[in-house]
Parts: C-alpha cells; structure tokens; sequence
C-alpha cells in the first residue's frame, strides 16, 4: 500500500505514525512546505518503521504522490484556541485548489481522505476542484466524533466500544449531534438497555446522555485548551479508516460524505474503492431539526465562498 | 495467561491451536483419557508455538489444572451424523461430573468454559456439580451459530460482520432461532436497512432471513455430513471468546448463561471476571413463544437427566 | 492475496486454518479427489472467518486456482508409521505431474510451494514438470525443523527463539542435520554464549546440542507414533512462510530450493517474488560431508524415479 | 498491564501513543509539572484508545503509580541542536532524583525504564537513588541506535532486520559504535555475507559500513536539526521494549545496563521480570578500546556529577 500525506505537522505525523503500527504500508511520502521539517519527520518515521513492517518513506513533492493508495490532506492552518472551525476557511480553500490539481495531475486514481477542518467544507471543495467521483473523495467528518462518543458510552455503560452503534452526524463542529433514537447497543435500542442499568434507573437516561453528547461537541475544545491542538485521536482514527479500506472490511463509518449535494458527517459503508453506501437514518422529528440546521450551516460556508472567492 | 483444555480431540485441539495465534497463552494444559495422542497433539502444537509467542504446552492430569485462568471442556462423545445433540446426553453427564470434582479440587477459582454438546444441558450440570457461581460457569452455547449468522448476513447485505447485530438465541439445536426484530445493521433496525437494498426490494426481506436462519440452524449438520465432524469454527470462535475475556473487552456474545434456573444461548457481556450483564431482549410474542419452546426443550433434558440418572 | 491448497487433509486444513489468522487472505480455494470433505472443510472455515478479515472460501476444482498468488500442495498420500519418508516416493510423483499441468494451464505467475513428502525430491519434480523460474517454487524444506530446533534451543538457553540464528539444512528426512559452526545466539557465536550458562559449564556444550539435533531429527516420529501423523506446525510455518513473502519481508528460511542442480533445505531470503537470494553457509569439514552426504540421498532418490518411472 | 509515565512531551507522549496500539495497557498515566498539558495529552489518548483495546488514561501525580508493572521516565530538559548529550546533565540529576524517591515511595515493584538522556548517566543516578535491584532499573540505551543500524544495514544488504544481528553498543552519545566482528546476517558473518553481496565485491564492506555507522550515530543530530526533536522513533522502539518484556519474549535488547559497575548500552537478554543474563561480547582489540574508551566517558560524567552536586 502506498499512503501520501499532505501535510507534516502534528496530524499527518500522528496519522503516519499510526499507519506503521498497521505493518500494511509499504510506501509513504510526506508532503509539506516545509520541506525540512518533513524530511525530519519522515526520518524519524524511517527510525519508527524498524519496529514494524519495513516502509519507505521519504519527504517529497507531488510528483511523488503518483500511484498512491490513499491520499491524506492534513495541510492547512490549523485552528486556534477559541476560533471555530468554519473561521479557518478562506485560508485553506486556496490550498485545497492547489493540492487537488496536483493529484488530478499526478495520481487521479486514488482515493482522497482529507482531514484539514472545516472537514465538510474543505472536502466538498476538494470534490469539486479535482471532479473526481464522491465515491473516492471523503472527509473524515464526525468519525473521530463517534469514537469519542462509544468511549464515553462504553465507560457510561460498562459495554465495548464495538457493541455500541451510535453515531454523532452532521458537520464536524458546533452543529454536529448525536440522533439517540438510532442508537443501539449490543442490539438493544439503547433506552431499552438503560432499563437495565441499575445506574440510571432514578435519574433516567436522558440527563447522562446529554451531558455525554455535550462532552463530544466541546472534547476537541477541552484538549485545544490545554495542548493547543489535537492530534493523536485524529490520527489513530485515520489510520484505522485506511486501514478498514484496505482490508475491504465495509464498516460503518461516520465519514464526510455526499449526501444531497453537500458533504456532511454521515453513516456510510466504506470498502477498497471507497464509499460503498450511505446509511439512511430514520430520524426522529427532533433529530431530523438538527441535521436540517447543520446541513445549513455547511450550506452557508459553501455559498460564501463560491461569492466571494471565486 | 494459564488455560487447561479437557479432551485433545479435534475441537480442543482447533482451540488450542487458535489459542496459540493470539500470542496471549502462556500454559496450556491438554487433558485426555487417551494420553498418549494427547502427547502428540501437544508435542504438535509446541512445536507451532515457535511462530507466536513461546508458550509451555503439555500433556497432563487433572492436577495439572492448578491454577488455570481458563478450563475449556470439550470432553465427551462427539456427535454422529443423523442423532441429535440431546441423543448424547447421558454419557457425557457423567464425564462431567468428574471433570467438575476435579476442577474443585484442583482450580476452583477458574473461569470454565464448556463446549461439549448438549452444551446447554451438559454447562448446567457443570455448575450444579462444581457450586461455582454462575457468572464464572459458560457454555459456548449459540456463539458459533451467531457467528454464522453475522457471515451469511454480511455476504447478502454486503457489509461487515461488525457492523450487524443479529443473534442466534435458544437451545444450541434445532429450536434455536433469531429473534429479527431485534436486530441492526449499522444501527439501523434491519427492516430498514432491507428497504435500502435494491436485492430485496420486490421480494420483501423475509424469504432471505428465514432462508438465513434456516442455513444457520443446519449449518452444523452439513458440515457434519461432509466432514464427520465441526471442529474449526467453534474453535476459532471459543478462542477468540477467551481472549476477549482475557482483554477485558467486555463484548455481547450469545452464550449458554444462566436465565431463569437454566442455562441457554443469549446475548450476554462478558469481561474478565466472566458474566458481567445479560441483555434482556425485547422479544416479539411470536419470538417469545419460539424461546419459550426453546427453553423447555432444555428443561425437559434436565428433567429427564434427574430422574432417570441421579 | 489468493491462495490455493491442493489436498484437504489434515495438513491442507491446518495451513488454511492458520492463515485466516493472519487477516491477509481474500480467496481461498480448497481442492482434494474427496470434494464433499473439501466442501465439508471450506464451509468450516468459512464460518471461522467471521472471527478474522472476511475471506471467500470454497471448494473448487484445478480451473479454479487463476490468478492464485500462492499454490499450496498438500496432496499425496501421507506418511505411515515407521516408513521412511522416501519410501512415498513413487506414488506421489504421478500426484505432483498432474497438478503441475494444472499450474502451468491455469495459473502460471503464481508462487508454488510444495509441502508433500518427501519433500525434497516432489519439490524437484514439480520445478521439472510446471518449467518454472525456480524463484517461484519452493519447498518446505526444514523450515520445521529449524523452528522445532530453535524452540528447544530456546528452552534450553532461556532467551526468544527471534534471537536464535541455527539451522537445520539437507534432506527434510534421516540426513538432515544442524551447522553447529554457524549458530549463533543474540550474536554471539553458540560455543561463546554456552560458556555463559551455568548449566553447561560442567558437561560441555556438545552433549545437549547432540541431544536437541537428535530430538528434532526425530520430531515427526514421535508425533506420528503418538497422534498418526503431524500437521499442526507444518500448518503454522507454513502460513507464516506465506505471509512472510507476501509482507516482502525478506527473511530467511530453510526451505527446499534449487542449489546445485537439487532441491534441498538451505538458508534462504524469500520476498514476494520468491527467493531472492541463497545464503551460502561457511561449513566446517564435518558438516561439509554431512551435507554431500545429505545431497546424495536425494539425488538418489530423484534418478531412482528417473529411470523407473519416466 | 499498568504503565506510569513521567514526562509529557513529546517522547513521552509517542510512548503512550505506541504503546496504545499494542492492546496490552489497562491503564496508563501521565505524569507532568505541566499538568494541564498532560490532561490535554491524557484525553487525546482515551480517544484513541477507542480504535484499540479500552484503556484507562488519565494526568496524575506520583501517588497514582502505585502498583505499575512499568515506570517510564522521560522527564527532563530536552537535548537543544548542537548541545551535546552530557551537557544537561546537571539539571536533569536532581528531577530523577525526585522521581527516585516518588517511585521507592508509591511503586517500589515496578520495572523502571528511563529514556531521559544522557540515559546511561541518568539510570545509574537512578539504580543509585532507588536503591533497587540492577535486573529492575534499565535504561533505553543504544535500543534505538541499533534499532536504526538495522534499517539501514536492512536496505543496504536487502534483508529483514528480524535476520540481522549487529548492535550499537556503549554509551547512547558520540562515542557509541558498532563491533562488527560480531555482526551477524542470517547467522553468516558479516564479512561472509558481505562476499555474496555483488554490490560490495570490488570495494570491500568496510567502506559502506563505515558509513552506517557513522549515520547511525549522527542520526539524532540530523533529526535535531531539521525537526528540533527526536521522539517518534524512541516511542516505538520503547513501546517494543516494553510489550517484550510484558511478553516475557525475552529477546536480546542493547538496553543500558548495569556493566562493571556502571550502566551502558549493551545487549542483555530481557524478559517479564527485567534483565536475565547479558551477553558477554568477544570484542576485537580495536573494539576493545572503542568500549572501554565510552565507559570512561560515562564514567567521567558520572564523577563530576558525584564530586560537584552531591
């Protein structure tokens, strides 16, 4: 497998970091303005890879992407205490131009995972710049969202991340929520399973739940308040993304994906050539609400800079 | 990790050899009346275990069982084509009786894992006879045919195995069966995702499922019929319950557990402790009846068991 | 990653088995005369799938082995208590023809790797017959030995086998023997780190080497004698071999190459494309003649069939 | 397993990380004077432990590493471009000395393993601070030295690292070097395998080798230089370490150790419990001198350590 990687800060490091543990890529190029800082990493990456499977990797140009598996786009400024996501925007659409010439140029076949926030946003411009088919261009939307979210309800409920089904949709930001009346664990709706549960039998299940759903939307925050970014998370959940492509394995994940003409954080099935379903969610009135206003929050950002920049 | 296996035929030795995959064993203990194949099924996988981690694997006697954090039984006769799993029911009652004196004797604070059919009937007398509590005493019990069931499911649904929650509960036997209404793919109800797929629009979901099911229910006999016996399936699948245990993962697995003063396959989370919650399913009235039978076709083995042997 | 097994004995299955473990195959096809126990055998560990990446797996005749990146060959009538692995000879040669017809008709780029005993002399026949690069087939040669040897070497001197370089070359049979003068442990040549074990300080190093060389010479006996035949190990090396060549990890293993004219097991790298180079020992004089000595008994072998069967 | 780690930087922060990926750690601290950080650190990593087995993670202070199987210690300045590696030595004494009485305090069981450099003076300082057994205080040593050696040799030579026996040996810093006259490729000498190799036929090994070594040993610097730190590889190769020594593999590691009195890289045979045996070189004259000459060099250190700060 060969994986190329836009961007050499802390997310594309991580991202590349956790790939090697996978033992399932054998090329990997790192891509970066700063091209002394990437050869540095990719050497330390080089050092990393004795551990595991052996890779080349090397900090190169876009020439080098030709041929890649996957294409990761971390590039961009990345976000600011204190400033929300949809911000950053202006600054990053230009280099998302950029960087989707060169893979039409150099390695239209691959598939294109991109990273850089606003994920939503950014990726439905990736979409359109490079025209390449939805299947093979996502965001990783509100995946890293809703593996918090099975952490939390894993702790909450005593139960495995992986016996848990519930998603957090919507735009990776403020307007992201978690659609409760979908969720199921270990097959049990989920307010079917808190009955059981000895804990909340009082205080009903909806206050822990609620306060869950908030810990998810501010987690990115909490973390940027105190090591002013996130990276870790974000990378092993890429990393596994990629690697659940690779081994065909069509999970559901809660990529960016196309659904009505925009990108957005949805459940999709995701095999070797990319999105192979989308998941519709039957939603509750409420729920149904709260996507509508979060698909217009994307909308928004999308038409303001289709006016004003191009 | 320490697991002790009762009988080195060909079940336990398929789990002892998938055991051996997942580098977690340190000792494993193979305990047959025929000792010397034991030796040789023994020598065999010691010899395998120079691929993984190094792993002390013996032939031994029931002292040797000291303590094992796991005692997996598959001791006993072995199911002949045609007879029913109740048909073998009284000689391997006995057979049990000894292993439980010796494992109170020798390593009563393991956690025992029985495979040996009738398993439903033959782990409830392993807990009468050894006075363990419940949550350290499990069969295999309806795991195998879930896993089945996920297999068939993913190949007609096109989506991961880990994506479905679909049981197979009841006696494991002709009256086990899945109770649909409780089931999800992706999180959605499966009625929903059936309307998603183009395969099964005209023909309504129902045909597939019940032919679904009924493969489930007859999988073991085909192979029996081909082969003479099952033997990797259920061990792949009772080595991979082991170290999820081990792990702490705390899973939904549909084991032979305690429900109302028997023992039958239902989802149940398991951790390192053993039995750590069983999940009360909603059932629906027809699903209802269907378990209710189940359960009493268990109860009846017992019964008769009782009055006949004891 | 394809793989196709000819022979659905004991042996075949266990390679199957062991593989599924490692996550790496997609298709697997199991061919054997008895089709209903392959049959029986592909649906077993089609359910054991489930536990690992999904895998296609069935039972298929010559035509379906295309496009396979591996070809296993377990076929042949297996090893009797007490008869020496020559005495197969004749029958499986006729075996080995057809199946290499099959190859060159079917599936031509694939890597053949021979298992069928003995090994040696059928790995020979089956180069000669499929007229293939002999980078692309190999047998298992003593790759067994040498993992059963360095588990007791690893026993014995209370360090990792990983960290155990010594081999077992020559016939995979009676001649087959350990290049003492080459092993080395931790880096350290064996005579060196014997003289830092307390145990051996007294007696001399020779005296447990001899009795571990002769132990391992005798391995397959003492597990035929007890269970009726060996499959276990060889099942697990010979998955690991397969993955190790398809991870490109170019390690080395004494599997049955072509050196001088011959088959024989000898130190080997082995990447994707096959052998990539054959690690010529320095041996003493002694172990010089035991290699001839070695040599010879296969070539005989080999001309016995020349002029007899063809 | 439950891993305590002091110091979240970077390297600190790349040992988690790793370490998360192996599924053995069932709790993991993070020790920091800036405590917010490591909260910020803490959560990154629950999060992404959701993509491995559940681990409990969180920011800590000294009494919270009671009963850890492992205690890391990567606090400590870290190395600035173009200071060599004794030059922080002063400052970082008294921090462990600190972290010494914390750890003979709250979790005198465990295995100390210290990264912060200059890791051979600062691990005697610790042995010496802790009071406890040699087998239990380690440092990281020439691990990652040599693991780079063997990338690098691996490339050149065209053969997996895993067959590969050549160390880096002495202290982690400028004077370390690699004796060749044990290296070991295959179980070939060096020199031997060198001869099969066409590339180096006319120019003889010396000339390549020479210059692994010398990139080996510059290899931090160059890393320094472009990227300011080095910590990727330094948490994979201790988090290898340290799933080795859980593992009991009991593999040869190049760890620090307690040699004649003071600690330096050297390859040591380590398992569940600590060191087991190190290995004895026989060293050429030529290396002889080389190691003596970087055991004065810690030596010295640790001298004007004892006769100006204590």
């Amino acid at each position: 497998m060969k994986v190329s990687i836009y961007g050499a800060g802390r997310v594309g490091v991580s991202i590349a970091f956790s790939l090697l543990h996978t033992s399932l890529v054998d090329e990997m190029v790192l891509i970066d303005i700063d091209k002394k800082r990437a050869e540095g990493e990719a050497l330390d990456l080089l050092h990393s890879s004795s551990m595991f499977k052996s890779c080349n990797i090397w900090a190169g140009d876009s020439k080098d992407i030709e041929d890649s598996d996957f294409i990761v786009i971390t590039a961009g400024r990345s976000q600011r205490p204190g400033e929300t996501r949809l911000e950053l925007l202006g600054d990053n659409v230009r280099i998302m131009k950029e960087i989707s010439e060169d893979i039409v140029k150099y390695s239209p076949n691959s598939i294109i995972i991109n990273v850089t926030n606003p994920v939503d946003v950014l990726t439905y411009f990736i979409w359109q710049f490079t025209n390449l088919p939805s299947q093979r261009v996502i965001g990783t939307g509100t995946t890293l969202d809703t593996a918090r979210l099975r952490v939390l309800l894993s702790q909450q409920c005593g139960i495995s991340p992986a016996s848990i089904h519930a998603y957090v949709i919507g735009e990776h930001g403020d307007s992201e929520f978690v659609p409760f009346s979908n969720a199921t664990i270990g097959g049990l709706k989920l307010i079917d399973y808190c009955k059981l549960c000895e804990n909340n039998s009082e205080q009903g299940f909806c206050l822990n739940l609620k306060i869950i759903e908030e810990k998810v939307r501010k987690a990115a925050y909490e973390i940027i308040e105190r090591k002013g970014a996130t990276n870790l998370a974000i990378g092993a959940v890429t990393a596994r993304l990629i690697s659940s492509m690779w081994r065909n394995e069509k999970r559901v994940w809660t990529i960016s994906v196309l659904v009505d003409g925009i990108y957005i954080g949805y459940p999709s099935v995701i095999g070797k050539s990319g999105v192979e379903k989308v998941l519709r969610l039957n939603l509750s009135e409420d729920e149904e609400k709260k996507f509508q206003y979060s698909r217009s929050v994307i909308q928004k950002s999308i038409e303001e800079i289709k006016s004003k920049i191009f």
